[in-house]
């Protein structure tokens, strides 16, 4: 091989060496080439079989060694490169503006992901050292997905310019631009047999920390950090509407120990009922598993628990399974999923009933106890007790203490929304003068501009010809110019026409004030907040980042001025997983899909494909990528594991 | 392709109809088959690429249909079969005589996988439904191998013909013949805010539930059950020596809980490092991981750990690594892996030396704080305390509570052992006279067969010529016929002319009774405990279930006269893993391998491939081997993750 690729140098250098290639040369050059590339593709006349495997053997070993080199140096570059870029940002240590952003959620990750790290010092503080994809948890929690497929740690996924510290954020300080945070006082607790005050953390954590009994040698000092510009990403917590009993007894599915939990007390439900001398009625309480909560979390839930049941559980409990397993998913309004299409309600609960769930709609829980749910059905005013083993709570979120503690040091007056932090349109936080605090993601809320407060203005400056009523042109160009500020406006768009016809009830072909006022306000009513999803979160992540990319003075607060452009939402679609290999994907209300496909409501086998690529794609990394598409061939070929630890 | 087969079928037909097939006939035939299978093959003739890629393809899809076909039909026939063997073994409940094991481990494992079922009803007792790779734990507790890759469900181990129930054995009545269990006395428990009960019942169980605050819907009646034959396989607990503070502030490394608090307590100091306003004492303080204990287990913990820190850690915390990183292996004798040969132990000292790793040789542990191990160097008075972070404990083990139970029941004057449960040489627990209760691995012992006991009848037994001494030939005979009773007499099998020598002093050619005396209690004295390692038990499993497939009679208790064999232990070699892809094997007293192969101790970076391969025949399996070679791929290409959670 050397000798042929040196003789092939030579050929080529002979020719070359006559410095002036004129065509004729060129023509030289080609049969030379042409001999020399042929040796590497297919020899000229019969091929032995022996010669055949030689050839092919030598190409397996040529792509492999070249793979593995190829594989080696790109990770020495990236090694090179990770050390040179962190030595280089501690070098620039305080000569920029510092960015904290509080959590690694979906909302804090893509805004870290994007920052610009050449212009702003960007500081990451959260208790969580990993990424989560929350999607994924219903999976998680019954096998079919590994616990360690589904995160990502923080500090591979921000890379070495961004500095991660694992801490609880406790206070905010605005005017002195400063946080304080102490990561769970555990200076303060006394250790030994002082079990409950560990327990008492370790559930303040959400359970973040596994080491329950063995954690005694970690020390966490409180410290304060100053900021520029901070960005509260902190997400939110369960809520469990103060019905009593369900911190005690029911699990949770937000977080990867919840779903660790669950998984282990399925296998536990159906190893008591194993245990001899169990009576039949204790069988089939034991496995009764209740959700409760009918959004996707729940529905997701259900339908993998029945998943692994059909599939794996049948296997090892054939008679539990045929009599006594039972799944019930509890509902308070009278659809599940009210939050999509209603076709596609409809069919995930004639798909429930195939799969053996059973849905009770327009049913409140009222308490959960140690072996038993409390339920009332909506008009009755009885109380019926439900046996049941494993309840499963996913109804909900409410504000983290955080959240609430800066509403209260903003001021309730103007931090109203017990729900979250109120924003204005380019997501900062209401209150704060210098516009130093962004909020994004679940704990975040956009304060909506009404139309009806600023109406006089608007119709002034619509009626460009003082005659004191708008035309259907002048009405168009209101709403045109003004949809990106207030974007109910958007109800119009498509059928303005018929919005200024219904509104001229006197057929004038003008509106007056009090007709706009009129239409405008039907507008108002149109205002939803943003529901609190991953989706809703990463593109308030992302905008931010850009925002503060673009951002030509950071102590500026007239936005407009700088010709920024606030947040808006694309819908891209719902979507959810009902088990036995069918999926449901509602892309209502999601402009950039529907203006290219007429698409409607999507559910069944096809769908499941979808949902699959659709997470295959949204995992963040090689890695994780890579153990998702490993898991679910392991699911489908080796089933789960119903091994309890 | 439908006409081709079409049309074989239709000439050969037409072939077969002429009924009488002669060997001219069949000649008839070949030329059919073949120009039949040449179409399938290679075409004559020049191909061009896209026939090539088409004929390729082609393959591949056959191929790929073939594969999943027989894949599912596979797995088909294997659901089929577990249904019809479960039932199968329901209808013939009571019939047979019934084996109770005790235990889930290295002993159970293989005696159920072993026995014949359709000999014996059998039942499998363990309060871990789980079996457990035991030497891949340090892998799994710096992340190299992931949690549910060590272990296997054991009711898809045991299979569809053997009951599994998951239950604590609490007592034994051998009169009765009937065991107790009761799971963990949930249904005495009050729950609520109970919390320091339930954390002591999660102590109690080594960690088995990771439910401590949500485990409140199970219930585990008490129940007592018949065996005819019990086997106890209960394994060991941590031996702390009694030395303070090591069950509260010392990590173990001996269930995959163990493991993963320790995965997680890793991260955790690392990140309390990374908390600002650490001191520089401090930080050196929490990245001081102290192991004790130089036996396998803590080398290969030491080993692990020190992988991950030079290949996943230092690319996050490049200068925690670079300055304040330590690890402390602390041993009380005077050498590490102190079981195998020297050279290995040497090997191992140097090679941990190049890896950072300290080794505190001849010291002893006095107390583990919350914050520091209190240690003491052999022939010093003097106590010195070591700041550090994680304490690992790995120096030894102790019997159980239940074996200990079990002793008190027999007697403690015939069950004198503290380490376990003493046996014969069939494993049958010394003191139960129906010989109706085995006990193996770690929580057994055999009880040795001193040959100066019946130094009389030896003697006689070899005298045949009756003339008060043996000569060389007898002795031989003597050592040949005793040897697979008295094990300890192999020490002479190799040297035995030596032996005979050395023991006749004054060179008449004959021992008398008392220099027989002094050459049989010079054997005795090399008797020595087997170890505790899943080699053992798995051995012992083995070895019992092939003894009750073979017995004619259970009750029947002499089994010499139903010419069944004693237990011998056959060293297959020792191996660890010591870091930075390296491995130590010992194959000293592995007789098998050193008659065949002179082997020598082995180190270094072949012995890891030896090692691996180990490991992955090891595994029981398909599933779980996939899982080892993808974890071990995983952690080549990604590295370890090192989220906590």
């Amino acid at each position: 091989m050397l000798s042929r690729s040196a003789l092939l140098v030579q050929q080529l250098s002979t020719v070359n060496s006559r410095r002036n290639l004129s065509i004729k040369q060129l023509h030289d050059i080609k049969p030379i080439i042409k001999r020399n590339l042929a040796w590497f593709s297919n020899q000229p006349g019969k091929e032995t079989f022996g010669g055949r495997l030689k050839r092919r053997l030598k190409n397996v070993f040529v792509v492999t060694v070249a793979g593995l080199g190829t594989f080696y140096a790109y990770r020495a570059y990236n090694r090179y490169k990770w050390f040179h870029e962190m030595s280089d940002s501690d070098k620039t240590l305080g000569t920029k503006q510092r960015i904290v952003v509080l959590g690694t959620g979906w909302g804090a990750v893509p805004l870290l992901k994007h920052i610009d790290t050449n212009k702003y010092e960007v500081i990451c503080v959260s208790p969580r050292n990993y990424f989560l994809m929350t999607p994924l948890l219903p999976s998680v929690s019954v096998g079919t997905v590994e616990t360690r497929t589904v995160i990502e740690s923080v500090r591979s996924l921000i890379g070495p310019r961004i500095k991660y510290i694992e801490a609880h954020c406790v206070n905010i300080d605005p005017k002195a631009k400063l946080i304080t945070c102490n990561t769970d006082g555990d200076s303060n607790v006394s250790r030994g047999d002082d079990v409950k005050a560990i327990l008492s953390i370790s559930k303040r954590e959400g359970g973040a920390s596994s080491r329950i009994i063995k954690d005694s040698a970690r020390t966490r000092p409180q410290f304060d950090m100053k900021y520029d510009i901070l960005v509260v990403a902190v997400g939110s917590e369960n809520n469990t509407f103060n019905t009593p009993g369900v911190e005690e007894h029911a699990h949770f599915l937000k977080e990867l120990l919840d779903a660790r939990r669950i998984r282990s007390a399925i296998s536990d439900a159906f190893e008591s009922a194993m245990t001899p001398t169990q009576t039949v009625e204790e069988k089939k309480r034991l496995l009764h598993f209740v959700v409760v909560g009918g959004g996707p979390t729940g529905v997701e839930f259900a339908a993998e628990l029945a998943d692994l049941v059909r599939e794996d559980l049948q296997h090892y409990f054939p008679r539990l399974v045929a009599n006594d397993v039972k799944i019930t998913l509890i509902e308070a309004l009278d659809h599940v999923l009210s939050m999509m299409d209603k076709k596609i309600s409809d069919y995930t609960e004639r798909h429930f009933r195939r799969e053996n769930i059973e849905v009770l709609m327009n049913t409140f829980v009222k308490e959960v106890k140690q072996r038993e749910v409390v339920v009332q059905y909506k008009g009755s005013t009885e109380l019926k007790s439900i046996p049941c083993s494993m309840v499963v709570w996913a109804t909900g979120i409410k504000a983290r203490p955080l959240t609430n503690k800066i509403r209260e040091i903003i001021g309730l007056n103007i931090q109203s929304n017990r729900m979250g932090l109120l924003t204005d349109r380019y997501l900062r936080v209401k209150g704060v003068d210098d516009g130093s605090i962004f909020a994004i993601g679940d704990c975040a809320t956009i304060q909506p501009a009404k139309l009806a407060d600023r109406i006089q203005a608007l119709f002034e400056e619509a009626d460009t010809q003082n005659r004191g009523a708008l035309d259907l042109q002048q009405f168009r160009t209101l709403v045109e110019k003004k949809v990106a500020e207030y974007p109910q406006l958007e109800v119009f768009s498509k059928k303005i026409e018929d919005a200024f016809a219904e509104a001229d009830k006197d057929k004038s072909g003008y509106l007056t004030l009090s007709t706009l006022r009129s239409i405008l306000e039907k507008a108002d009513q149109k205002i939803r907040a943003l529901p609190a999803t991953a989706q809703v979160a990463s593109q308030e992540g992302r905008y931010v980042a850009k925002l503060l990319n673009q951002l030509s003075n950071v102590h500026s607060t007239d936005f407009q001025q700088q010709n920024l452009t606030p947040f808006q939402y694309k819908h891209m679609g719902s979507l959810a997983y009902v088990g036995g290999d069918e999926a449901v994907l509602d892309f209502t209300g999601s402009k950039p899909l529907l203006d290219y496909f007429d698409l409607k409501p999507l559910s069944g086998r096809s769908a499941v494909y979808l949902w699959k690529s659709f997470y295959f794609t949204e995992m963040f990394t090689g890695r994780t990528k890579t153990l998702l598409a490993f898991d679910w061939v392991r699911t489908h070929i080796f089933g789960r594991d119903i091994s309890r630890y």
